[in-house]
């Protein structure tokens, strides 16, 4: 099973491509950010980060994706501007046929470092013990991105033991 | 000269298409909206908004478009959603390589009604007379479209009469 985590953001969108073996153990595929500059006009940017993130789905075709459900942001127009991206990022999913399941912070804390209460650099060395990597995942993005990725392997986990037990 | 606006909405987008011919007059070439039904998943809607719009701009192949900048919205869960559609929109124009400006609700209702305190109603009214429509553009969302595209026009004329007198 392959599983896509997306954080998006117009300046800056992380990703992480999880795979999740028979026995359940975990590796880190491909993690990484899209940046884009303030330089070019925001349709332009939208276009980079949609070009990028096709080619990203287009190469490791996964079979599911997650994103973080976001209710709050600074302000007003700092939703929009996530919104936007996020928008992008949800279409090139969609297109691709990747399934998508929205996630909330917590949920995410929950699943990766086993309490909801856990502060983002808890949620980091969660991330690098869970996939073995040697690093914390730069930047944040791609490990909140791969953060994502590993709450949604483990919840189509727990819903499959559930089918098995019924 | 042909411009399309766009007020961009995950539930309903409302697009107008406005040509200028060259002693400044306004046709309305194409107005309407595109809805998406809450039944489908926010990916699909979001799919279905830029296929549509995708289609319209390939059927019309306007020089450029205009959206609304919106700055303030009832709170950040509506940003976000406004944002995501806003951002498959701009996509959408940036694909086909049409010109994209902004403008504030004060200058939309400056460019059309001759003040920016005008109300709905009356914008709506100077839509309709500028455009010599028998009817006022429904839905709403069609009716502010046009009211972005005129304003485009406006302000392109205005530029390039200044440009003229340079």
């Amino acid at each position: 099973m392959l599983a896509i985590g997306i954080d998006p953001g117009t300046a800056i969108t992380g990703y992480g491509v999880v795979e999740e073996a028979e026995d359940g153990s975990l590796t880190a595929v491909d993690y990484g950010s899209i940046e884009t500059t303030a330089d070019d006009s925001m349709p332009e940017r939208l276009m980079q980060l949609y070009k990028q993130l096709k080619e990203l789905i287009n190469l490791h075709q996964p079979e599911s994706g997650a994103v973080e459900k976001l209710f709050f942001a600074r302000n007003v127009r700092t939703a929009l501007t996530v919104g936007q991206a996020r928008g992008v990022a949800l279409l090139a999913l969609a297109e691709a046929g990747v399934v998508l399941a929205e996630y909330t912070p917590n949920e995410v804390k929950q699943a990766v470092a086993g309490f909801g209460g856990a502060d983002k650099s808890q949620v980091q060395k969660m991330v690098q013990a869970l996939l073995g990597l040697e690093e914390i995942p730069q930047p944040d993005d791609a490990a909140d991105a791969l953060a994502v990725a590993i709450c949604h392997l483990h919840s189509a986990r727990i819903r499959s033991l559930g089918e098995l037990s019924d």
